[in-house]
């Protein structure tokens, strides 16, 4: 595969998941794409963590992607460590793996990567794109590079551009994962070694930026972690000495768990991938451009609270695809859990899923609840 | 001094600077409180750095704080690394410096040793006790736990308490340093170290934090650097790779400035301090309580795009503040950007902060332009 970069990597390995069936049409396929630290096992236990599917709320028999009804595929990004292509696979030209030299990748690149996996299932048309965050940003992409292969698209709580707010907590990240002791230029694995505390930090600050201010308060508000021989009776100031509040457990939990699945060169491709998004800047300031004579339907679903990535943004895309002429429905999630809302139980988001399939599945001619 | 934790120091030392003159009747002297990476060279050159004092353009000769006629104190917190007593100074009972054995200190240690200061000075009450951000926490303590000595006080972009989202931002800063290999469990002096590459991590994460979305947006966009060989002519997607966004490059020259002047036991030891606050939680949840039968005028300050400190918190101080029956006004400037706003050039603040000193002058009796 040639990427925008210019390097060719082969052999391609796309590492991937599908559930439901593909009816005989080959028309109801859904793929779903993850977000920065997901991965392909979007409805099922995670084979490292057991912990259940990222959306697995989302995507089952019954549910608002209701495996009965689509058949629903999705991929491990080029770039990523769950077993597609990425900084841990052998370069051919050296034997050894990438590390660091793996090339820059682009959503671009991640996008034909999952083209290549949809011909190789034999699918022509997806019927539908989904994703959130970094995924709404490859379905972007997918019906700008694809527009004749997508039906229908979902970008939800992401934006067509990444911010120089985004940027910055990404190259704060990376910096976190340059100073570990243990980073040796990226080639930690040849030293038996990960930069676990770096990779810790990286992830501790960027699930900050996934809850709203009054997700965190509401869930930790100041409250100090009372276990064991440090539990002190008063909860006067002077006793928070040696005391830890909850939320730094919280944030410490989720940076430990963090490293033992996630590869940092992973981590720094991915995030670098995010940075270059900017499909404006690809066709000269406008965004439209891309989507003019689209015939793909569009669903753009924001998140009130959404501080990384604002309602704000999510309307320049929806306002490019209305100048494209394009078909676009928007929706903003009235929610005061931030970022990662999409991956909680929001009953209005789960009915504006199902009611964006079922109309364009009524418009594709899909027949209802039979493949 | 005994400090709220039990331990006891001494001697204490704080290092101040001052500017215009005490009156003969003292009642003439502000006190000016730094915020967490703040010092006591509020209106001349750094001594290190060179660069203006971190107020110069608020405090000085016919500035909004107007040295001609008030006698302006500005003293390094405990705690800090400026000349007051910190992680740096030496221990008494061990004869070495104290690093991270210094004792954990709260707001009311940093006002209490501040109100030593006073004593030493020669000031009974303070005209008014001023600052920004953890400054503001310091305004507002010394309000609290000295009513009578401060005749009008100045919270400005603060908040009563720190929150679970300010706390966390806290503790990934913190566990930056930790995962630093030059950090050596504190003692870092020891082998002539100083985790630098992880208290700059710190600092750019917090400098995020102290910018809106907004500001960053208009200050950097997604420009990426163009100098050297790695100047292309070209501004789309590909021609990225191997540049650096202009964002990514402020950070690290702001992550790497702010290591040489500042010392990392004392960013745990102050980031800690600020954490513990929360001053309705020492009385029962009552944050009117405090400040029942205060005498003091208030002026709260809050910046409209301060995602940090946001005027909500600023409200419940406010309120507070009335449910007390205390004397006090509110102002919300508006301002696009972000926490860092009450130091720069915003016209609006500078006539609040002129006019609430007229006013409070006039009140006290103090006569106009003249010592």
């Amino acid at each position: 595969m040639a990427l925008e970069c210019g390097v060719h990597i082969a052999p391609l390995e796309i590492a991937y998941r599908t559930y439901g069936k593909l009816s005989q049409a080959r028309d109801n396929a859904i793929l779903i794409c993850h977000a920065l630290t997901g991965d392909q096992y979007v409805a099922e236990p995670h084979p490292f963590t057991g912990k259940p599917g990222w959306w697995s709320r989302m995507v089952g028999p019954g549910l608002p992607i209701d495996t009965d009804r689509f058949f629903v595929i999705c991929s491990n990004v080029l770039g990523g460590c769950m077993g597609s292509t990425g900084p841990r696979s052998i370069c051919a030209e050296t034997g050894k793996p990438w590390a660091t030299e793996f090339p820059p990748i682009t959503m671009h690149d991640i996008v034909a990567a999952q083209a290549k996996l949809i011909d190789h299932l034999g699918v022509g048309r997806l019927f539908a794109v989904i994703g959130g965050s970094m995924g709404g940003m490859q379905v972007t992409t997918w019906a700008a590079d694809f527009p004749e292969r997508v039906f229908a698209a979902m970008p939800i709580a992401t934006s067509p551009f990444h911010s120089a707010q985004n940027i910055a907590f990404n190259e704060v990240s990376r910096q976190a994962i340059f100073a570990d002791p243990q980073w040796h230029d990226g080639h930690y694995r040849d030293f038996d070694a990960i930069p676990a505390r770096g990779l810790a930090v990286a992830r501790m600050m960027a699930h900050i930026t996934y809850l709203s201010e009054e997700a965190l308060s509401r869930k930790f508000g100041r409250r100090v972690r009372r276990d064991g021989a440090t539990a002190q009776p008063a909860a006067s100031s002077p006793s928070l000495f040696g005391e830890m509040f909850e939320v730094e457990s919280y944030l410490r939990h989720q940076g430990s768990t963090f490293v033992r699945r996630f590869d940092a060169n992973s981590y720094l491709t991915i995030t670098r991938a995010m940075d270059y998004f900017d499909l404006a800047a690809e066709h000269d300031g406008d965004l439209a451009s891309p989507f003019r004579s689209s015939e793909t339907r569009f669903c753009v679903v924001s998140f009130s609270s959404d501080w990384l990535f604002p309602t704000s943004q999510s309307r320049l895309l929806v306002r490019a695809l209305n100048r494209a002429g394009a078909n676009v429905s928007f929706v903003e999630i009235d929610s005061d859990r931030g970022h990662d809302a999409f991956l909680l139980d929001e009953p209005d988001f789960d009915r504006t899923i199902t009611g964006f399939l079922n109309g364009a599945a009524e418009h594709a001619g899909l027949k209802a609840g039979q493949i």
